[in-house]
């Protein structure tokens, strides 16, 4: 049988700023990343994005990121790999806090934005983050990038890990995703996308933009719940997947 | 037997800045305050600061303070109650992952600077507070105030409290310090400061500037290390404590 | 000819965070406070702010917050007047670069939240602020609540000023505004609103909650931009100015 | 006659927080980089610093960096040319307010750390910077690492630069400096350091670590005012240029 996640970075909202539209997304979604206050997310925007998830009986995971709350986490910072584990367990226990307050249990990590990014290409920067993680509970999950350095590192470092893909973006020969600058790096027509998502699901394989089948581990399906688009986008896309006879279950019930 | 801790707040220094001699200090205190990220403290600067205190031997308690960084969480800032709360457990959360990662528990919580002088007397936050440690970890300690809101809020929340004592700060015929603007606000005669400090562990009273007798509860003495004329005075009531019979030990142990 | 100024609160936006209706609030008002990064704004917003003003030919003025984003400069906090004066001048003068580099000059200053609200009753915080604007500029101008310590600390420091006045909120017989809390702090029949605010601006006097005359000198309107209805609002209560014969001008044009 | 500016970071403290022995090494320097609040400094630091320099008589600049207190701005953010211009003006500006207070006029700007080396190779990131300058007041100097992007980015955007050396490090045959992590980096041989700085000043060269020497411009020599060793330097460097007829006066007059 097939089963698959569907993820949404989740409490991005800071003070008086709101950011994503949670409650509806929280719907379709399976796993839930939840912001830890360096990119977005405040203490109280935790706790409420918790009460949220839990009311929605949905998984939840730390979404931490860099120090970069004017850059919303996206910008590229040189971090050594001691500071990353750093920031990697002090948003993780944060988070874990919250979840103990509110009888829940946190499933998986999802490193954010320029974070995830620079780790999915530096071997050393994702074994610091699986290694940051594995210290403070060795059952959680990495969510990282499919056929990335999160991947392999987690194996190292002995953490399960849980493959993501993109639904909406393209990819290269070699599995990597195709750069934001180049043509191609994005899959703007939704059939499409959803086509190639059942896809990666069912065959475990995605064409690349040079028209090649790739192998693809397709354990979670990273979905934006922004605006009133994206909503319609993840409740289409769960849908069809369903349709197609595919379970959509938390990133857990994938691995287990 | 007569018996007390020494806590001193420690892990305030911040990035490229250095506050405190941590790894003088941890020599003679049984209970380190760390600093969690807020008023003082980073990441790289928690986990070096419980590496310090494991190899020391000495309790650890979070140290959460208001977000103000710039005032080292010394001014006053009118956060509400479920605002404290929440940065409470972010905060605690925070070093919880470090402890976990070092093979540590926590012991205790002490609010620091302005959320510690706002909460002695505002039961509302104090209660706040204590909620907001019950939640995480109901067996943690509150260090608060002896005779303040701080320890009857503990009470009602059935959290246990430590009650703290100021050698070198006068107090008050009700119990409470003097205010620092006060005359009489601080005792700057050291061989004084320990005669007052051992009276209050022994006998639970100490002369108000009124020139009576208060009772108070005196489980822990703060004790500062920021400087070798502080180390020294930590070195010295350390010393004369014991001469008259006080077994310096950890607050649990103070509370078995 | 009677004549007065609408202000309203642009550039809060912050990163990746959006607030407010900027661009459709500046079509009706005729002096702009804008955000100087620390309660809101960033210098990006700021730039983009000053910008779309200069397009709009609307007059601008620094809008200084505590630095405290999380709380978005409404909570207050136990700043002294060295540190008031100095946060003012930062910001003021962070403000000013952008508008020099975009050709533009600063007509006023306007302290933002809870900054604002300290200073309208603590005469040596309003003194600092206004010390902390002459020193940079003179010729600025202090926009201050009405009747309050602003105003009188102004006047002392040689600085001009101009008294604000809220359509929306009650008043008290001693001209001070009914605390949020109280019954009648908030004025919210429209027409009733605007016709409160004709009176304040035609004949210099308001109606308290005791319901007794109560004079007010009105320079200025606080007006919003945050969402549709409050730009409705903007418009109608511009209109309604103009047909009665006032004269809406930027806060230079009033007190010329 | 020869002449050259001894220039050095002022102003990083922050908070509670203390860095550097400023009013030592103000004794000795011509031209003092002033820290902006973003990687380090805050209000009443610039302030404070301001009135040092103006009690000892020393020119001021801006030394802006990236917003990352944490990282005490050394860790390469990739932020875009609009942000790094704005960041810049924003700095710029917080100073300027508090020279108009203090009666003193910038005469330079000088980036911090990781901005400063990311603009010395990176163009466009040069470029932005010198037109954020620029459009603030065309008047203030570039203070820029010789022979860099800095330099040509000034000239370019019609902004007059100072080039600047450093004593303490090695120079590749290109004239750039030896990388950190190379052998060679360091020149840790005070004399030969002092030898290497007046060759630099009096001939314009500087022997490479490959042994060649290599044309640089010496305006401005770097140093550093962080420990009673770094002062002492300091002090013997002005000593011995001025033994060797070398005039140690502030960047404007050694570009008059």
């Amino acid at each position: 049988m097939y089963k698959v996640d569907l993820n949404a970075d989740l409490g991005e909202s800071f003070g008086a700023y709101t950011i994503g539209m949670d409650q509806e997304v929280l719907q379709y979604i399976t796993s839930a990343n939840v912001a830890c206050g360096f990119h977005a997310g405040d203490p109280l925007v935790m706790q409420k994005t918790l009460a949220l998830a839990k009311a929605a009986g949905t998984k939840i995971g730390a979404h931490p990121g860099f120090p970069d709350l004017m850059g919303f986490g996206r910008r590229n910072m040189n971090v050594s790999p001691a500071e990353a584990k750093a920031y990697i367990q002090y948003q993780l226990g944060a988070l874990m806090a919250f979840a103990k307050a509110a009888g829940m249990k946190l499933q998986h990590v999802k490193p954010h934005g320029a974070f995830y990014n620079m780790a999915a290409v530096d071997e050393k920067l994702a074994v610091a983050i699986c290694e940051g993680i594995y210290e403070v509970d060795p059952e959680l999950i990495l969510l990282g990038l499919a056929g990335s350095k999160h991947i392999t590192a987690a194996e190292k470092v002995g953490l399960r890990a849980a493959s993501e893909v993109f639904a909406d973006r393209g990819y290269m020969d070699d599995g990597t995703l195709v750069p934001r600058k180049m043509p191609g790096a994005m899959v703007h027509d939704r059939d499409l996308a959803i086509e190639r998502t059942i896809r990666m699901v069912k065959e475990g394989c995605v064409e690349s933009i040079q028209g090649h089948p790739v192998p693809i581990k397709a354990d979670s399906i990273c979905v934006h719940g922004d605006n009133p688009d994206a909503i319609g986008f993840v409740k289409e896309i769960r849908e069809r997947l369903q349709a197609e006879g595919v379970s959509v279950v938390s990133i857990e019930d994938v691995l287990a």
